[in-house]
């Protein structure tokens, strides 16, 4: 049960963004540059940044959508998603990732957590300065998207099939084009 | 020392919006919506939940501008900024705003903490579900912004006169201004 008047009919963030359009329009601008805009890291791998730090954030919603949308652009490979999740060290993905993701989950924890020694290994791995950089950004920011997904008490399916649904789509056309459908269509209801 | 060649003129989060324009723009629309929009919250309280969450994940770049800005709108008035951040209980501000600030509490610390109490007190002390969102958001902004800042190991001035100085001029002109100038000058400065 939502603590404040979030539309019934959407779940996660989305019933927040339908709130409040006016700061969803950055928080979609924010994830749409860094895991569907252009990047030596791939999209996959940018999802998996996500997807991890929002499982250790226990955050429901987020962990499994964007795991879900990380599976889509690994070739439907779940496998892989469930496995960084619950021990990154032992995944089938590079030891650059594995690298960017000890970052990531001491962001996730505390920045101040992060010591050279963690950057020169990931530089190590053949990481680049924009690389760690938006890793830092992505653990970042989901510790953001986290908090105001639960904070709200919204509404997070539990259902897999809604998540394995949506994944492949948001993969396909990125965060801003289908929030703009949703958001639109909630204004029109709203209207009536 | 940065983990990452940001630029060394610039402190804090302004040395990582200069490395990365492109993500600095939805994180500066983001701030100003939430700070400097209009809103049924003055500045100067919405500055002290992000002062107060910033302090409470002891960013210090963070809390010590923040701090300087809520006091800019706050005629000065630095002695409530320091007791917001050491106990707000105590301080003079509205009950509203102190029910608001056990809710940004929550959410710094994980957003699932949140309960119907903690949103029941707030409105019984006024509070509209838009300020609740607000709260909820700048709490949970804020663990972005403060993790971006510590996880890049930025440059974080000791000198209090430093924010001292700032502050004003960020409480009148809004962060996407002042985000302008200081991007541009680097701009011109790289391609030099």
């Amino acid at each position: 049960m939502p603590h404040i008047a979030l539309p019934s009919e959407l779940p996660g963030i989305r019933s927040a963004f339908a709130f409040r359009p006016e700061t969803a329009r950055p928080m979609n601008a924010l994830v749409e540059i860094l895991l569907q805009g252009p990047s030596t890291l791939t999209k996959g791998e940018r999802e998996l940044i996500a997807t991890y730090v929002s499982s250790r954030n226990c955050t429901h919603y987020c962990h499994s959508i964007h795991g879900a949308i990380a599976a889509a652009h690994l070739g439907g490979n779940e496998a892989v998603v469930k496995q960084v999740k619950t021990d990154f060290a032992t995944a089938e993905i590079s030891p650059k990732l594995k690298a960017l993701l000890v970052i990531a989950g001491k962001v996730q924890q505390d920045g101040k957590l992060v010591t050279s020694a963690d950057v020169e290994a990931a530089r190590r791995e053949g990481a680049t300065d924009l690389e760690i950089h938006d890793t830092v950004l992505i653990a970042a920011s989901f510790c953001m998207y986290n908090r105001y997904v639960d904070g709200l008490g919204t509404w997070q399916p539990e259902d897999e099939a809604f998540y394995r649904e949506r994944g492949p789509r948001v993969a396909r056309d990125g965060y801003v084009k289908v929030s703009e459908e949703y958001l639109a269509e909630h204004a029109a209801a709203a209207a009536r």
